[in-house]
Order: C-alpha cells, then sequence, then structure tokens
C-alpha cells in the first residue's frame, strides 16, 4: 500500500486551466498526493504561444486524439472544452486505448455523459470529471461517493460565477445588463462569447451532471428547463431588493413522486436564505437528503486555480486505483426519470414585474386580468422612482402553479395599459 | 466494474447513530451504493433495551472485540465512543484480524490515530473516519482526497455543534450560560456530562484530525491549545455584539513557517463574516490553500442522522475496493511539524472585557496598566445597562502578539478597581 505508484499524463488543451495544472504538477513535493505524476505530452492549438510556463520537458502532439492513445501516457486529461467536436473524439480515443480520463468539460459530460460512462466501463477505466461542476468545490466526490448513503431530496445551488457576478453587480451599482457584462468580460469574469454562461446553458450541463450523481437518472439533456440572466433588467432586481429579496439564476434538480425535474433560472431568495448571500463569482451548492439534513459548500467555481486543483483531485483518485463506474451507479443502472415538467406541478409564490401605462384605469384592468386567472395578490410594490415609460409594478401572487401565472402574464401582456412583456420569476420558499 | 460486492457488517455500539446506520441498512434498495450490505453482528452494552429498531435477524455479541475478529464480518463499525477502553481494543483487534474498519470516534483517531493507521497500513485495511469531524459534512474526505493537489494554508471552522448552539441561544435570549446548557442538554443538543463539548476538547480532537490530513502533521494532541466556551458570560457576547461581532467557538489549524499550529478558543468574528453567520448546532469548515481559493462547507455536525449518513459514505468507500492510506499519506511520510506557538506569533486584534469598580480613578488605572504594556487601545464600550458588580468594559486593541495581551490582562487583574478576571478574546481578521 505504501509503494509509490507513478501515473504518466498527457494534457489536451493548454488554456488557463491546463496551465494551472502544468504548474501544479512541478510543484507535486508541496502537495499530499498518495503517487507520483509526470507530464510526458501536451497538445494545444497553439505550439508557439508563450504561457509563461516551462514546457520544454515534455512532448508535444499537434492532434489531441493522437496524444490520447499514445503509449505514453497513462491518463487522458482533456482541457479542451466543447460537448463534440475534437474533446469528444479524443476522449473516446483515449478509453478505447485503455487511458483512464479525467476532464473539466461539462458540455461533454452533459450531452455525451452515458455514452462516455458506459465506455469507460466496458473498459475498465476511470472518467472522472468533478472539475466540471462547480471548479473548486468538489461537489462531484461529495455527491457520487460521500452521500451514497443518503437519500437525496434536491440538488440546487449558484452554478455559473459569471451569471452570479452581474446579478450581485447589477444591484450595486445600479447599473443595466449590458454595461455589466461588457465589465464582466474586461475582468474576465465572462467570456468573449458571454452565450453558454449568460443563457443558462452552462449551469444546466452542470444542473444534469448532478441529477445524474444523485438520484441515478439518465441524463437527457433534453429535459432540463434553461432560462438565463439575459432578459432580467436592474428594475427587476431593484424591486425584488425593495421587497427583501435578491435574484439569483438557481440550477435546481429535484426528485418527486414523477420522477426527477431539472432546470436553470432565474429566482428570488429571501436576504438571509444561503443562497441570496453568495456573491460575486462564488458558486453553492445545497444538497437536502435523507436522513443528513442539508449539506452547504461554497467556494470558488471557476478559473484557473480552483478549476486545476479539482483536476488534481481526480488524478489523485487515479493513484489510489480501484476504477469505479463513472456516475457511481454503472450505466445499465441509471433510470430514466427526468422529465419536463408541464407547470401543474409544485404551487410556488411567484414575482411578476409589470409596467403600466399611467392611463387611467390601467390598475383596474391589470386587476381584472390577475383575478380572472385565479392569480391572487398578496403583494404589490410600486416604484414611483423609475424613469422611461410606464410605472413599474412588482407583484407578489400567493402560491399558484406556474402554468397559473404563465398565462395570466400572457393575458396581462396583451392589455393595452401593459407597456412591455411582465417579467415572472419564481420565489423561493 | 459492474458486478456487485457484498460486505458484511458488525456494528458495535447501538445508540443514536447505530441505530441510524441499521436503519439505512435496512432501506439501502433506496440509496446508490455501489454494491450490497448485510448487518451479520451487532454489539451494544444492553441486550434488551427497546431501541426502535427490528435488531432480530442479527448476531447478538456481547463483547465488542469479540465481534471485531468474529469470521462472520468484513467491516468492523465502531460507534461506542471514548479514546480508549472497549473501542480502542476492539478498533485493534479488527484491523489485526484483517477486517476493514469505520469509525465516528474523534477521540480514539485524535488520540491514537497515527497508530491504529500505521496498524492498518501494515494489514492492509480500510480505516475510514469521516463520520468522526463534521458529522453528515463529508470534510475527511474533501481534505484527504479532493484537495490532496492542493496547499492548504489553513483549516478552520465551527466544529461542535453544543457550544455553537449555547453561544448562539445566550445572544438570542439573553439567559446565562448555565440555564442555555441545562435547555440545551433538555433539548438533546449537550450530554448529560458536557465536558468533552464545552471544554473545547471535543473541537480540538476534530481540528488536530483536520491538522493531519491537510498537512500531514504527525498527530500530537498534547500540541493542541485548547480553550472552550465554559468561561464566556453572556456580557461578553452582548458586548462583542454592540461592537458588531459574534463570538464563536473557532477551531483551527494554520501552517506557517515554524509548522502547523492547532488550537481551539472562542473568538471575534464580524457579523458578516461565513463563521459569525453559522447558528444553532450546524458545524461549518473553511478550508483555504493554492490555488483552490476557499472553499466553506456547512451543515449538520452531528446527531443519528447526518453522523449515519457519514458511516454509510465510508462503508461505500470500502465497497469501491482500493484500500488507502487513513490519513492520505502513510504514517512514516507523517511529519513531527504541530507545535504549540509561545504567543510571540502572529499579531491579532484582542477583545478584553473588563468590570471595574466605580471608584474615581478606576478608568485612569486601567488605561496606564494597558498603556505600560504597550498594549494600545483601538475602541473602548461601555454597558451602563448591566447589573451586577462594576461596570463592564468593552476594550478592541491595536493588533500585538498573544503574549503581550495576556500579560497586560494579567497586570490588569491585579489592579483594585478590577472586579473579576478580565476576558481575553482574540477578534478574527
Amino acid at each position: 500500500m505504501t509503494e509509490q505508484k507513478t501515473l504518466r499524463l498527457g494534457i489536451a488543451g493548454l488554456g488557463n486551466v491546463g496551465v494551472g495544472l502544468v504548474k501544479l504538477v512541478q510543484q507535486q513535493d508541496k502537495l499530499r498526493l498518495p503517487g507520483n505524476l509526470e507530464i510526458s505530452l501536451v497538445s494545444a492549438r497553439s505550439r508557439s504561444r508563450n504561457r509563461g510556463v516551462d514546457l520544454s520537458g515534455y512532448g508535444w502532439e499537434d492532434d489531441a486524439a493522437q496524444l490520447a492513445k499514445s503509449d505514453k501516457i497513462d491518463v487522458f486529461v482533456e482541457l479542451m472544452g466543447g460537448s463534440d467536436g475534437p474533446a469528444r473524439h479524443s476522449v473516446e480515443t483515449a478509453i478505447r486505448a485503455g487511458k483512464h480520463v479525467v476532464t473539466a468539460n461539462k458540455a461533454l459530460m452533459a450531452e455525451h455523459g452515458a455514452h462516455l460512462a458506459l465506455l469507460a466501463e466496458e473498459h475498465g477505466v476511470h472518467l472522472l470529471f468533478d472539475a466540471a461542476v462547480a471548479g473548486g468545490v468538489p461537489i462531484v466526490r461529495a455527491v457520487r461517493d460521500s452521500f451514497s448513503g443518503v437519500d437525496i431530496h434536491r440538488v440546487s445551488g449558484i452554478l455559473n460565477g459569471t451569471c452570479n457576478y452581474i446579478l450581485t453587480q447589477m444591484l450595486e451599482t445600479g447599473a443595466d445588463y449590458k454595461s455589466v457584462l461588457k465589465e464582466a468580460q474586461q475582468l474576465g469574469y465572462a467570456e468573449s462569447d458571454p452565450y453558454l454562461d449568460v443563457s443558462g446553458m452552462d449551469a444546466a450541463h452542470k444542473a444534469l451532471i448532478l441529477a445524474v450523481l444523485a438520484f441515478g437518472a439518465k441524463p437527457d439533456f433534453s429535459k432540463v428547463r434553461v432560462a438565463g440572466v439575459d432578459q432580467i433588467e436592474s428594475l427587476d432586481i431593484k424591486l425584488a431588493n425593495k421587497m427583501g429579496y435578491r435574484i439569483r439564476l438557481v440550477a435546481e434538480a429535484v426528485q418527486d413522486e414523477n420522477g426527477v425535474r431539472c432546470h436553470v433560472a432565474p429566482a428570488l431568495f429571501k436576504v438571509d436564505h444561503p443562497l441570496a448571500q453568495v456573491t460575486g463569482p462564488t458558486n453553492a451548492v445545497m444538497v437536502e437528503g435523507e436522513p443528513v439534513g442539508r449539506v452547504t459548500m461554497t467556494g470558488p467555481g471557476a478559473g484557473e486555480g480552483p478549476t486545476a486543483s479539482a483536476v488534481m483531485g481526480d488524478i489523485s483518485r487515479i493513484l489510489q486505483g480501484a476504477v469505479t463506474a463513472p456516475f457511481g451507479l454503472p450505466v445499465s443502472q441509471l433510470e430514466d426519470k427526468l422529465y419536463l415538467s408541464s407547470g401543474d406541478g409544485p404551487r410556488s409564490v411567484w414575482f411578476i414585474r409589470i409596467r403600466l401605462s399611467d392611463k387611467s384605469g390601467a390598475m383596474a384592468s391589470l386587476s381584472n386580468a390577475l383575478a380572472k386567472c385565479d392569480v391572487s395578490i398578496d403583494l404589490m410594490q410600486q416604484d414611483s422612482s423609475a424613469g422611461g415609460d410606464g410605472s413599474p409594478i412588482a407583484i407578489m401572487t400567493h402560491p399558484c402553479a406556474r402554468n397559473v401565472v404563465e398565462s395570466a402574464a400572457a393575458i396581462v401582456a396583451e392589455l393595452e395599459a401593459c407597456v412591455d412583456k411582465p417579467r415572472v420569476l419564481r420565489v423561493e420558499a
């Protein structure tokens, strides 16, 4: 047990995370790894780019798939990204060649996870992806291993640091979505193409991975309902704040009698809720189940260091031996239980933000429309200080189903007094 | 890899946690274990006691050590507690008989961890103890495995739920220590003999275990500095609160150029500090290191369900195979680097609470005494509303070393105007 194993790594992708990993391997004497690591081969798009780290001791491959099956490596580390193309091809190549695989690629695991996990099981190799969810927060291992003796009811959290940074800044500075996004891009908190982040897709990939691990659900990305922060206005944030709430992009997977619902959407949280208190680019994940109760893990969700350290945690697992099924349960035991709720499911309080024209009778027409749809108002707040068209109004409803509030909002949108499309956000209990 | 292994458990100790574990095994179909579990034998002090769970299918042993070496078990689960006596004897017996061991016993692991880990390494068996620290929060596995590629600087947190409940209640109700302790005992948050909890010893056991895992330090419980909550008065809590702070019993292990300092003591945290926001019997652990940054894990630190689910997480690891060194690094590689700081180490802000008599010149004599010792005052607050002897005064110092503030407090205690022993607590940055 005390003999020191050595693993030879092949790293494909030398962006921030790849470079962070190279640095960690170079200073492994400071770490507590149960063995030794060598980097044998590296691969990236540009060989000549200066990355601020000495790569001269390592072999180079232009083609990641060639690297993936090379006799010179034991572990293929995939840090290229993308759900298809070279990432998928090289991971498959590595597994077929009997190499262990470590990846930080959430899109790949969410969209092709079952296929790749099955392939890994057939070839008896590790396929590890703790870096794919919540960066430095070791939530994948916790849910898969530590909580394998827990009957989990719900996994929820803030899984996209870019969106959380944007929502936090919009509240703090009062600036609008576009200018905060631009600032986030300048600071490196958002990609130059922010689509995957702000659309909620990135968080949805991660939520699906957690749903598979927590509930043994067969992954099916088409069963994840996704909304992003790109529709949120600073007015929404301001009105929610006045009522004692923060808006957070919540990713959630919940098991009920029908199966597992998985979704990502902006929602309102009371200011003293643990997720409301998560600010800036931080991630947080809450696991709730019997008999453990609620465990929350918070930390940096992205970036060179946190993600590289998560990759190292997975490599360390390979050093320990014992190949296990990538999703905890073998793929053959995963169940087809993800479903898209039709909206008539659990009742919830809703936040509706409406801009009404100042015409007389506007408020009456709104009240009538809501009453007709059986949406009853618990609280109403007006923002008289807001400029622009119409008087902004925020409503908290009494609990009702999602399809009820959505059809009410559609009717309100058609009212002559209604200036733009109402915003409807769930309010977390 | 997909063949289903079966492990036969022998459980010694049928208190809350033991019963919780039996219940979990009985409903294992609802869980995601990578194999099957059978309970073969159980042992406890009283065979006849009604524990609300059906034990009729299991063999009984009066003697835990007999159970530990029985041919009928693969895994010995030690849930008796105590650092010596039957717990230690039966764990040693089990390891020598080639059985894997899972324990929730922090005192045993803190005081005899190196000896037992070495024995487990020699016999090639698992010795797992995730339930020994922070109950349902999987911090042992996170530090040992997930963060084995992280150069950890500091591990700190709230590791005793009883103390945190007492401190929270003293602030909320204004009641004194003794009556809150009594209430905690009635609610089951404190043992009938509360010594291990309120003295800080229980948190110190856990802190030492984390220090071993995080820094590869050889365990030596005599090198842990321990203070508890039993000296804290509601006056201290009230004055700290007035100045914007909460008192928390913090357990901490820090690596510096001299080695690893490990201590447990009540300290002040700004109200918006993550640890100040941990209330009631909850535990929280913060890990800080390069390159991961800061990761915080929060959850229920004790009780039947959380602890039993942590035990199950460890049993699930045994189902996966691959025996690894109990402390991550083999005991032979643990270094003798724990040290007791002499108090001239890092400077810190200090909170000093003093009761001064109302005699004229009292304040002047206090100021002179502090000045003579080079302790300078940053803030001073008087609590004129307090009853009892003397006027309570709270001081925040400018940063100074621990030995400086402690000798100043000793001199102040001798002043004629000083009514009782001043309270000195560190203020966390």
